[in-house]
């Protein structure tokens, strides 16, 4: 770890661990101070298509819009595994397994540790054990991409839990963790890689390969957000206001889906909008085709991406109604 | 340029340009904020490797040892030109003219703006326009890695002599601008590359190409540092006061240039040591052989890089006594 953050590494692992880990006992993890979740990625990325023996990364379909280009542009190969479902606006856990099993041995999986970008679909904890055993069976190497943690339900443990089920059973894993949403700290570009190794002696080694990696890309990580997030994990008075704060974003996010859902049932609006309170983070996937997002824009100067993604943290009570009287509009006039 | 400088580009540029400059006044110049020179040099580095026609690039030998990593991983083949005498301690200026002429058409030269590092060695003003059209003739396009501007004369306008002169002539040039020395912000990461392009049209369409290494590499640069440097561009008061320091800096190092040079002809150290105060910038690249560097760490505790390259910011009229009795002493006792 580079400058600022050498302080509070163990912290920084324990967010996604817990403190009384093995992985962090037996000091097998090794942690990069990066720049927020893309940096982290791309140092992640261009690690493993340089020292890694398989340079396959398989991501969902979709994902987020910068992940091939990060991946691709570190020197990886670039191949999709279905994930989302058009038509229950669930997961497709079905096409997920069969791809993931006809994945060759030791490809990257890369995994949106909660709050799937931009669909919002998670999948359940049995889900989830279900892909680990799948994923260690085949030595798929698993690579967590998690830029909500604690955003999402409010609770940094809940929210790590897919991570931990991982790192819990001893084998390896890589982690761009992200702290734009969950500390609010977009504009200073700070998060950190961690990559769990099977001993200390591996650690230290990739270690000192991923400096290798970052000297030639920007020598040092920049120092000011990574000091204002070492405080905040140095400090038990800070961490718990953080705590508070983070649930309290969450929850309004949380009561945001209810109050939408509710409004459009009162309403009357044709559809089952179950996923608005089922989907999981900052984003609902609405279902919404592109032609209702353009009507939607144009008649009630609501923007969102023309896939249908909203962002909830935009809405608020006072914009529940005319948002309500879009989509209403926009489904009984356009099917 | 993303976000924080976006004000202030026109300052950024005209420190290395002047402000009436044509390049300036034509909207020829597209400058984005980078993370300090590193930065600033790899994603100069990636831009030319996917879009310009020529992927070799020459530099200097000696350079800055990060050199060859960040333009090989950025996909430029590197190749390197004569620089230094080490008989002389001074330019090899003739070997750098062969090499630069020799050079295929269209190659990419990098060349340290001022303040050469680790050789302290820089051409003269007649020196740098014979460079100048040579390039030119051969089509050779200029990257300047600008890491010590107002640092190494303690004149803003001084130091940018060898940019300006290329700026100048209407052809196009790269830039990679560090603060870390000259505003202090080291840990900050906050530096700029401007492509001085042919036309408005050309530049803008740099621009967005350069956004396309930007994002899957870290998104944006981060704020902080970037706003420090803004805020004192924009105002007058600041900038004046920051001239003052920057020259301050600049005298004292160049002061204790002079120090050590009286004081070692004082001793009647043998040796010509007049290259101690003909070298440029932050570093003198004494001459001391590596057997004589080792013998004044272990004798004296004096502790610099094997080649003999000193930091002179980090001498004081207080520890020069004490160098000098270390180079006398390793001089005389190990030719």
């Amino acid at each position: 770890m580079t400058h600022t953050m050498d302080g509070v590494i163990s912290y920084v692992i324990s967010i996604f661990t817990c403190l009384d880990s093995p992985a962090i006992q037996e000091n097998r993890v090794t942690t990069v101070q990066c720049l927020s979740g893309t940096g982290s990625l791309r140092v992640g990325g261009e690690f493993l298509a340089r020292h890694y023996h398989q340079r396959t990364i398989y991501i969902p379909q979709p994902t987020w819009g910068n992940h091939p280009k990060v991946f691709t542009l570190a020197g990886l190969s670039v191949k999709t595994f279905r994930y989302y479902d058009p038509v229950t606006r669930g997961l497709n856990f079905q096409g997920l397994l069969e791809d993931l099993r006809s994945a060759p041995s030791g490809a990257i999986v890369l995994l949106h540790a909660c709050a799937h970008n931009p669909t919002g679909v998670d999948p359940t904890p049995q889900q989830w054990e279900q892909i680990r055993q799948l994923m260690r069976s085949k030595a798929l190497l698993p690579f967590f991409d998690s830029a909500y943690q604690g955003f999402a339900s409010g609770n940094l443990d809940a929210d790590a839990h897919s991570v931990r089920l991982f790192v819990g059973d001893g084998g390896e894993c890589l982690i761009a963790q992200s702290y734009a949403k969950n500390m609010g700290l977009y504009g200073e570009r700070v998060g950190a890689l961690s990559i769990v190794c099977k001993s200390a002696d591996v650690a230290s080694r990739v270690e000192s390969q991923l400096k290798l990696v970052i000297r030639p890309m920007y020598s040092n990580p920049p120092i000011h957000g990574a000091s204002i997030v070492a405080t905040i994990l140095k400090d038990r008075n800070m961490y718990q206001e953080w705590i508070i704060e983070l649930k309290a974003m969450a929850d309004r996010i949380i009561n945001m889906r209810h109050q939408l859902f509710d409004a459009l049932r009162s309403r009357g609006t044709p559809g089952d909008w179950s996923h608005i309170i089922k989907q999981i983070g900052m984003f609902t996937f609405t279902g919404l085709n592109s032609e209702q997002v353009a009507f939607m824009t144009k008649e009630y100067h609501i923007y969102m991406t023309s896939d249908g993604r909203i962002s909830m943290a935009g809405l608020s009570s006072r914009t529940v109604p005319h948002l309500v009287e879009a989509i209403h509009a926009a489904v009984t006039r356009l099917v």
